[in-house]
């Protein structure tokens, strides 16, 4: 199929140490071959800032990391291989060689993606012998984090190859957007470079600092670009009138002098160094470590603001990563229903949005993951979004939370489910929350829930389908102890 | 001293209106002037857009409105005014001709801003007799959500009307960057009509579809720009090396023939169909509003996000919110405590974010709803933000909630709490969720808090500050009923 087993980068710096994280991170195998003495330190260390930023991204089960190899040979990196990203310095001829000798190496099902930030993909595919499966794939650093991939394929790049690149990468969570025409730099770095040109001038021209233009664009138009981009959001500001109203109103504003573009600021040694004075200032005591943890904390945070928007829908890339964490959970094994015990239902990881201000979970983010875990009971009995979209369904009446513990941000948890009881109407159960590192339990949660007909809002019997999986958990917990603080009330015993 | 207590917005459209609801939703007075027949609709239809995505960005009690007054000349709304802000027309002569009214009927202490995108302070301010006093302060849509404003000033500003301004806007939750010298279009316009001129071209060659921009936009490095601007990223970029070693590395490609800057595409009316269309398609179904409202949304969420950033500290514009809400709490009136019964301590509505796929709410939020009013509880015996900040706070160790009725979108919820018992370390309280409306009890919670050294991690006695300020509040308490439901536990009691 169209799955990946096995991905090779070549080029093992800071985009191919992020592609390797983005594939092993979503389950599949990476060899890695680069030359370069540095190479297995580099990578390892874009692996740990992956592993870490991954973590907390998805709430959705990671799947087992894949395999890491560092290879002695570019031909033992890509044997075996699905995809294999090519991402070595960025000259023209060096980058022809190098593709040129993964294509001779490569097996014939594999496909090519380069790197490159700016070199054409028909000059790249020039020496292969099957430049069809050849396109660049232009990733945006940090690449764990960035889900865009531009995809540009040359003259002789079949639309296949593209189509089965924006599929796999669907795969590692990544959103793959395949441009029409090859042009230098594509699309990204063109925005991009524009932007920075004027930026330079602003700055040589003493118009604003390095800080006041940041800052201008995170507090501004940063935030509205970070959704919707450019044209969604002119076509806000047009309002009802719409996009043609917009151009016309602002289309002549185009031709005023404004802007300085037409020309390009010289780098002298003294522009050079203002903006990088400016820039140790602005920085102040952040290394470059700091702020690259900073900045990954934000990108998660973002990217799960942005899933919870569109009312839960998911938004822009927040939508990417609903569709990528329903694909894990889908594909996530089904949960080994052991009846000999507790039945462990949801594995999750602190994010930060689940913390206070004392980076403690908070406290109704417990309740949540008290509900998760029995709507995981519930998906095991049959009682799934289908049957609840049919009218019937469990609501919860009472519950009884203890706090015995404290979950901090990045820390992993998993619950439990005892069943306590049921009949045909009632559903008795026992939650735990468990740290899963320590084994420490950190809550656990006493529930009942009633068996109800949604339309008319009043309890009914549950239907023998329901029953005839919910019974053989009960007679076997019937064999369990009652769990410690069953049947509490609030401040029972507490001295 | 420099408070606003009274604002004046002359010119009422979406970015008058949208000034108008930053002042109001911070507290201050509003009057707005504008000839226009639909003014008031539009204002209003601004303000409820503004009153739905404040109410929801800050945690922090919002102080009660101020009072909107529509005037009947410019005279009547500036009169008693701090900051008069003039958001007319774009056209240099209509501006100069209302500036030059404002500045002759507002008061002698009132600084004067103008909401221009483009003009130059030194001209708007030629026909002012106390041009000292004004400037340019240009927001951005939506005025209510995205904190910066452009401050620049003319030849004839003050240094300290500048600096009064910055003042100012911190306090209705915006950011002021002063610029230093005024050029046409200030600094972010230029930097979006760089960035805009090279994305018509992309368009106009067929290299991308608006739909494309976009998503490489908000998949790719929008969510950079939306935390870090553009130096600060590629100081990261740079890395260890520096910003310097950026600049030498990556400056000469500046000087490759890749953009088409200097040059403008002509907006003909085929460029503009084809631009319209893309955009229609991209939109789909959603309508000018939909997508207000999804915006205003992720806004408020990215702005949240950013506030948890930084370990907790904020960053950027989250940083800049976590700054407001800790003058709003500090500065909201201590709530009217009666207490004859249950003290009535959280008002709400039900938010979309709040609901589940049935339209009701979703049962972790009753507990964050019960969190709330366990913290209204606790600011009103003085263990607020600072109180937690020096070490000590009440833990919630128990919870035990009853659900007795429905919540759905948009019905208007208040909370109680009865104070049950209380000693030097425990606090034992009873919440009841009501329907504002019908007065039924939506759900009840009873919880156990324990007074805890949160360094130590250990209980320890409360202050005799806390004690003095709780007594009173259990004696009074003394007196009611034991409410229905308080001490059950799960199951009891039920047939």
């Amino acid at each position: 199929m169209h799955r990946i087993k096995k991905a090779a980068c070549i080029g093992g710096g800071v985009i191919g140490g992020g592609w390797a994280a983005r594939f092993l991170l979503s389950g599949h195998d990476v060899a890695v071959y680069d030359p370069h003495p540095e190479c297995k330190r580099l990578v390892e260390t874009v692996l740990a800032n992956a592993a870490r930023a991954y973590g907390r991204l998805t709430m959705a089960p990671l799947p087992k990391p894949g395999t890491l190899t560092f290879a002695a040979s570019l031909q033992e990196a890509v044997a075996d291989t699905q995809w294999v990203q090519e991402s070595v310095p960025e000259r023209l001829d060096l980058k022809q060689r190098v593709l040129a000798e993964i294509d001779a190496a490569a097996p014939e099902g594999a496909i090519i993606g380069s790197s490159t930030s700016g070199l054409l993909p028909s000059d790249l595919q020039r020496d292969m012998r099957r430049p069809e499966r050849f396109f660049v794939a232009h990733p945006f650093n940090p690449v764990y984090l960035v889900p865009l991939v531009e995809l540009v394929g040359g003259k002789k790049t079949s639309p296949e190859a593209i189509a089965r690149a924006e599929k796999l990468l669907a795969e590692i969570g990544m959103k793959g957007v395949a441009i029409e025409h090859e042009i230098e730099a594509f699309v990204a770095d063109r925005l991009m470079e524009a932007l920075w040109r004027e930026a330079l001038w602003l700055v040589n021209d003493g118009v604003a600092t390095v800080t006041e233009i940041d800052d201008i664009m995170r507090y501004g138009f940063g935030l509205r670009w970070a959704q919707m981009g450019l044209f969604q959001t002119y076509r806000i500001a047009g309002g009802e009138a719409g996009m043609r109203h917009f151009l016309h109103q602002f289309g002549p504003a185009l031709k005023w002098p404004w802007t300085k573009l037409m020309d390009v600021p010289d780098l002298t040694e003294d522009l050079i160094n203002r903006i990088a004075d400016q820039s140790d200032a602005q920085a102040g005591v952040l290394t470059i470590r700091d702020l690259e943890r900073i900045r990954d904390d934000n990108l998660v945070a973002i990217l799960q603001a942005l899933k919870a928007g569109n009312d839960g829908a998911g938004w822009g890339a927040g939508a990417l990563l609903k569709d990528f964490e329903a694909r894990l959970q889908a594909e996530a094994p089904a949960p080994e229903v052991d009846l000999s015990g507790p039945l462990r239902l949801v594995e999750t990881t602190v994010g930060p949005a689940w913390i206070d201000y004392n980076g403690h979970m908070t406290e109704h983010r417990y309740l949540q993951l008290f509900g998760d875990t029995t709507d995981a009971l519930l998906r095991l009995i049959g009682v799934d979004a289908d049957y609840v979209a049919k009218g019937a369904s469990y609501y919860t009446v009472e519950t009884h939370i203890r706090h015995l513990g404290e979950a901090k941000l990045g820390e992993r948890l998993h619950t439990t489910c005892q069943v306590v009881s049921a009949d045909d109407k009632r559903l008795h159960v026992f939650h735990t929350i468990r740290n899963t590192e320590s084994a420490q339990i950190v809550a656990t949660a006493e529930q009942m829930l009633l068996h109800v007909d949604t339309e008319a809002g009043k309890s009914t019997p549950a239907p023998r389908t329901v029953l005839d999986r919910l019974e053989p958990i009960v007679r076997a917990h019937a064999a369990l102890e009652e769990p410690d603080g069953f049947g509490r009330k609030v401040g029972e015993g507490r001295e």
